[in-house]
């Protein structure tokens, strides 16, 4: 795998923040960054009503799609400036029902360079004040060119 | 695995339509049931702006909240009247871009009796007419008591 | 993502021949050819004693094994001459014991083309003239040139 | 989910060992037990020609078997006497070549004490002392009687 060239990082994290207020699932769902460097992405999503399945618990999809954003966010900020990361697959065990009042999901980049890269992910769940591990997941992207990648949503949105 | 009694799977069916229209993710994404039968069950979803990502396509955690629920509800049409199929685990690739005006996923229990139940699940996107498969993934559900797992939902909203 | 060049699937086929007998794990444990065509590879493997976990089934190790192989094979009878396909990822359910006198893993590539690659395994157990479906899977590849990827076993195992 | 009684660890970790020596793919492939603790065990396995794929690396069936075998050491670990964990469903990222003269898979129980149990493992190759992180997965675990899944090895092998 060739190495990408030396770059600053401060840039795939202004996207970061770029992209989660863009019209979208990740802005309308409510999703936050809640830190962000190298390598590592950690974003929270509050509990809404609309965002639960039939248990009053947040819904699995809810929950794989915070995870999903968090692990390609941490593997965009290794990329460089331009490319970006899009999901080839994603798995995640759910471990405890996501019953509390936040879900945390914390991105970590396990590799990263070349084409391929892959994050593992734990979503905690806050309960009154207290955490608890409610998911653990893996994914793997494929970073892409951002101009191909990323129309302007206006454009994508004109149906 | 002991076999589970001999029931009419009527029930589970109608389980799953009332669950399907239950308040929460599954009603506020607009999840519909295009068929159900024993063992299999293929849910829709119509384009929304709020349920894209960046590049105007379905986000991957709105396609795998899909797939899920239609693995679930696969898995439920098996079992005895008073169960349901929890999310163990789900896993996803992303074939080709869900760029559609719809995504339909398509499930089909593999497993199912006693305590476990797995399910594959083809999404299609459908464009102009014209479908795709776009993800393609596999579940794996828990088989619980319908009491304890489903609580009225007001009972679990009031806080 | 661009369109490999025209080929005759011959010569990956004929590949995958030619893996399958050079020293190695899959040919110490015995996998055999039983069909081969373009996106679509059957490798089976006879059960011996010292491939099964404790309880005399198919160690899971070894049918992920045989799973891994089809699928690698699958995704690479679509790549062009020169090209092989190594697994990113790999995913299993076991579905029921693989108690059978043979164990037999048909993979069949959902995506290829460019740079990835997605199969689908089933993998039967045979027992008696009875087949049973054991196992189910996916698996991610990525294609890599193959000079690279395949130096002569003897330059590698002269250690 | 009940709590399992109160149980003395020593035992599923003498059970790891008797099983880790029976005939079989843990014994045939060199699997020796490095360590061993409540909710985690380490396992390791030498380089042998007949484990390698074409490229001369640790095939990613024998990776995924380690793994495995972890990853059920680890979640049986913490279960009562007399049950034993048998894996549902695994998946593993091959991050780096695994062509190291060794291969250690260190396994972590993540979820345990009902029916299902869920562990991570990261598989570390060793090369002219130097550590890397060569794959890293999730397996999912469901625990079963021991009599019932593990008659003994030779009443099942009088084929």
């Amino acid at each position: 795998m060739s190495e990408p060239p030396a770059i600053t990082r401060t840039n795939p994290i202004s996207l970061l923040h770029r992209i989660m207020t863009m019209p979208g699932y990740p802005q309308a769902s409510g999703m936050r960054v809640v830190d962000a460097a190298p390598g590592r992405v950690t974003l929270a999503m509050a509990r809404r009503p609309d965002l639960m399945q039939f248990a009053g618990h947040f819904h699995g999809g809810v929950i794989t799609g915070l995870a999903d954003q968090a692990a390609g966010a941490a593997v965009t900020t290794m990329l460089p400036e331009g490319r970006i990361g899009v999901t080839v697959e994603i798995k995640v065990n759910f471990l405890s029902p996501a019953d509390g009042e936040e879900i945390i999901a914390r991105a970590e980049a396990m590799q990263s360079g070349g084409t391929i890269g892959v994050a593992k992910i734990e979503v905690i769940t806050q309960k009154k004040g207290v955490e608890r591990l409610c998911a653990f997941g893996i994914a793997t992207m494929r970073a892409v060119d951002l101009p191909a990648a990323a129309p302007t949503p206006s454009a994508d949105d004109t149906r």
